[in-house]
């Protein structure tokens, strides 16, 4: 496999051969090990220093169940430290089978041109754009369509990361043409400091992904295959209702934040519940199940269509109806799919523009439970880049500071989601200590606090919950280094055979001697290199704290974040 | 003397006893200690745990010269460190006659009512406030001149502080009952974030200014006096042509920084200069020199007239000129004596906001050389706190971050200033290093480097620069707790005398024994006291560094930031 290198300052080219360091190293694992080699912390993330990363995981274009995911890495411009956010859609599958470990994008060109990257099995092509300019994700992937065909990989920005927005996103093409988003952090902003509009990806002819034990892979990838669909959250909570199925069983932990973390459950829960998007999606002749990426089995996507039928948005999940639902009192979920699928087009992470609004209805820019507002700020504001859009696109913390509002839930800058800290403790602290910033995929303790997955720990009691989310951070930097799929490690977590399936694939195709403790070394190493870049970058044990707010109790069980700093430092001593 | 310590939250005051370790502390020692002491250093700024503390210096109200600078304290919402503004005005010996060592103002009042305080020698009163909500701070000057008389001190917030904007100052009436600002840092969002309004003081029947020597402090003020009226620095130049005396020689050394520091020069210095305003000044009937407070000596200040001879501006100086001048390419003195005045109003430091006009014009917002953009930005937008305003309003990062700008010439958050940091580097070493952000008064370089007071340093090497923005910081820690003018420390450095005579007012006022080493060791723990802050707060040493940018060079010497990290950590090894 390949390193390929595209440096903007020059437009030029290069494919290097993978040091040996990395030659075991994938997804997240990989692109924070470029960022943290590569990148001077201290950087300004929208300038020429920084760059931006796009690896494949560990598995990705094998059998492997659910190991389509790619990681985009850099350093963030919403939180300032080091970031890997991962996707479905088809880009991490060609990248594999084009034998690209990573893309590797540095540089910012001279002048004001626009341009567009071409990857395929010579190269990379530089070109320039000017016809998608200033376009939507959705048209982006039509013209792309008409321009290359449907068999080519997409990965887009919309208007908010042309306008350098933090909370711009990146947009991958998925099976079904619509759209997956590497979320977080504001990596479509430094997409668009490189003024690339977008990246195509032609996998024909490509050198194909190598397994050295292909007998041994295969018997493996059986066994992580029966196991996800044999977990029922994985292969039945899931594939059904979809994430959404969450809105019920964190309304009735208590943990379900309302109106900006003043609640815990939410008056219109039932409206916005994963059964009711279940029958909705059924009467209106959607799709209630479908996979993000090639070789998903868990499938917890859908197509949500509107009231005549036509689709409205896809991969429309629990974060987004939380935070535009219960987080700002908006109780219809075809209003929800509606933000969806602009924040889509657009191109803006659902779950930092959800934080945006809450605090945006906090400084009255529009009232609490107005999701017409909503839309209204999407399509007229952030979309047309005006001096509102441009505090609104730049996140929750951004429009706190414009607006004077304190009451901003984010840690190191970025919007904490669906699950209150005070209820469900664990995520706390993995908000408060993850170097990604304020993140529940990143060490999802819910599965042992909620779902009771991998063993049960109290969600309301201290009891616990720093080791739970030590290990959910390292088992989940481990994962996404594979590429695969969170959802996986319910089955992982459950089922000892699972796990070790997981590592005899590594060993399958790379040839390595694994353990299961090796295999979580590497997810140990991987938080290691984060937490040095972010140190380096500035970062203190300060930024591993929750909002002061968060001391106020939480109804309905009154609970309250009563962590204190020096047992969150007790987090990171392994 | 007492505390007059006010409890916004439940609307109330008491009067304290000085605790023993604060009586010999007075202006930014006293601010910063009791900050110290009872801020927790994580507090969002603009909450109820943050505080704002109003203390005279400690020699405040007495006939020493140049003594009547108001220190305000607070955590700064700009920087999120520990914050000291200082600004003349009346304010400073009025609460010293009234015997308040420092006025500590706490919490936030429930419900949404704003107020005004009231000092007098019986204590505060709280009283709702309505009338003047909304309004500008000369209107506030003018009302409360009808209300209470022309004898009672003002301190204000304008538009900006109302909004909470961290570019918003406090206002401080002056003899002539013109507008001097507590200008850096955002302390009128903090006061804007209690609700109050105004303060209003009135010294009638004070206890008095108790000097325990009141013939050694005669002497010793006399010398003071005289020393600061025979240095060349503070007795001839800054009289006759204020602090814009500085265009010419600034521009001379190369160190003007123009274009938002792509130059060192300005083609358009001579229409802005002291001296062009000098003679301006005179052909309209203005006055070229008076002093901000009762007892300067050095009277830099000035009433700038229009055309037509009517009231422009006053306190009209070097660092706002240059800013909204050379910084953004406009060389009309008459439109940046506009925009100062609507500054003043609308109550916004002028070097933030030039700081912020300058990304502005990177980001295409207006032209450069936009002088008449830049007063419509203040008045329709900042004034009116329009999203454009809030953008603004909130400083140059701010509007960096919401255009995606990456040459913002901060540290910690806040814009620096008339002294470009690669061709006067000692300047550069105090922006890096200290506590209060960049900020040329905490460490006035430009003295030895560019006025060759206090021995000379080249201002192109680095040698020597690191030891001289050190003690340049040390002694002014301990000039801004005396409440002493920073433009005393010139006949400070260069006569001995005059240094011997402030520690003896000193100690004849207080009782003690101090040598001008004790002097320098207050200094000293000042700023340990400010660092420990900070770190608490969060800061590491990469806070301690200058924008990226810096690396380029800058004509006419293409002198570039060659500073190591490890060098700019040697300023605080004391």
């Amino acid at each position: 496999m390949k390193l390929y290198r595209v440096n903007m300052s020059d437009l030029s080219f290069v494919a290097e051969e993978v040091p040996k360091e990395w030659k075991v190293l994938g997804g997240r694992g990989l692109t924070s090990a470029i960022i943290a080699k590569e990148v001077e912390p201290t950087c300004h993330p929208l300038g020429s220093r920084n760059k931006l990363v796009f690896a494949p995981g560990l598995l990705a274009g094998t059998m492997a169940a659910n190991s389509g995911r790619l990681s985009v890495g850099s350093k963030s411009p919403l939180t300032g430290g080091i970031k890997e956010s991962n996707a479905g859609g088809t880009a991490a599958q060609r990248l594999a089978k084009l034998g690209v470990k990573a893309l590797i994008v540095e540089g910012i060109p001279e002048g004001d041109k626009w341009y567009c990257l071409h990857v395929h099995k010579d190269g990379v092509e530089i070109k320039e754009e000017t016809e998608l300019l200033g376009k939507g994700n959705y048209e982006v992937l039509h013209t792309l369509t008409s321009r290359y065909g449907e068999n080519t990989g997409v990965m887009t920005i919309g208007q908010a990361g042309e306008y350098k927005m933090v909370a711009a996103n990146i947009s991958i093409k998925d099976p079904k043409g619509h759209i997956r988003s590497a979320g977080r952090g504001g990596l479509g902003a430094v997409m668009g400091s490189k003024r690339i509009k977008f990246i195509t990806l032609d996998d024909n002819d490509g050198t194909g992904i190598n397994i050295l034990d292909k007998e041994k892979f295969k018997n493996a990838a059986q066994i992580f295959n029966k196991g996800l669909l044999s977990h029922p959250v994985s292969g039945n909570a899931l594939p059904k209702y979809g994430t959404d199925v969450l809105v019920n069983i964190l309304n009735e932990a208590g943990g379900l934040p309302t109106k900006n973390f003043r609640l815990g459950q939410f008056d219109g829960a039932e409206k916005i519940c994963g059964e009711t998007m279940y029958d909705t999606i059924m009467s209106r002749k959607g799709d209630s199940t479908h996979g993000c990426h090639v070789g998903c089995v868990i499938r917890c996507s859908q197509t949500y269509n509107d009231k005549d039928g036509r689709y409205l948005t896809s991969g429309f999940e629990y974060e987004t109806i939380w935070g535009f639902g219960a987080g700002c009192l908006v109780d219809d979920l075809d209003i929800i799919a509606h933000v969806d699928n602009i924040c889509d087009d657009i191109g803006i992470d659902t779950i930092e523009t959800a934080g945006t609004m809450m605090v945006a209805m906090e400084a009255g820019v529009l009232p609490w439970g107005d999701g017409h507002g909503i839309l209204k700020l999407l399509k007229d504001e952030i979309k047309e880049g005006t001096p509102l859009g441009r505090i609104l696109g730049n996140g929750a913390d951004s429009t706190g500071r414009a607006y004077g509002v304190t009451r901003i839930p984010t840690v190191k800058h970025q919007t904490m989601t669906a699950y209150d800290p005070r209820s469900v403790k664990g995520i706390g602290v993995t908000y408060a200590t993850n170097p990604m910033g304020a993140d529940h995929t990143s060490g999802y303790t819910i599965a042992s606090n909620i779902l009771k997955v991998g063993g049960y720990v109290d969600p309301l009691s201290k009891d616990g919950q720093i080791e739970l989310s030590r290990n959910m951070q390292i088992s989940t930097a481990a994962i996404d280094s594979a590429g695969l799929c969170i959802f996986t490690a319910f089955a992982i977590l459950d089922y000892e055979p699972v796990s070790h399936a997981l590592v005899d694939m590594i060993n399958a195709q790379y040839g390595t001697n694994w353990s299961v403790d090796d295999w979580f070394e590497l997810g140990k190493t991987v938080l290691k290199t984060e937490r040095t870049f972010n140190k380096a970058a500035g970062f203190s044990k300060k930024d591993d704290r929750l909002p002061e707010f968060f001391s106020e109790p939480i109804p309905p069980h009154n609970a309250i974040w009563d962590f204190t700093g020096e047992e969150l430092d007790q987090v990171y001593t392994f």
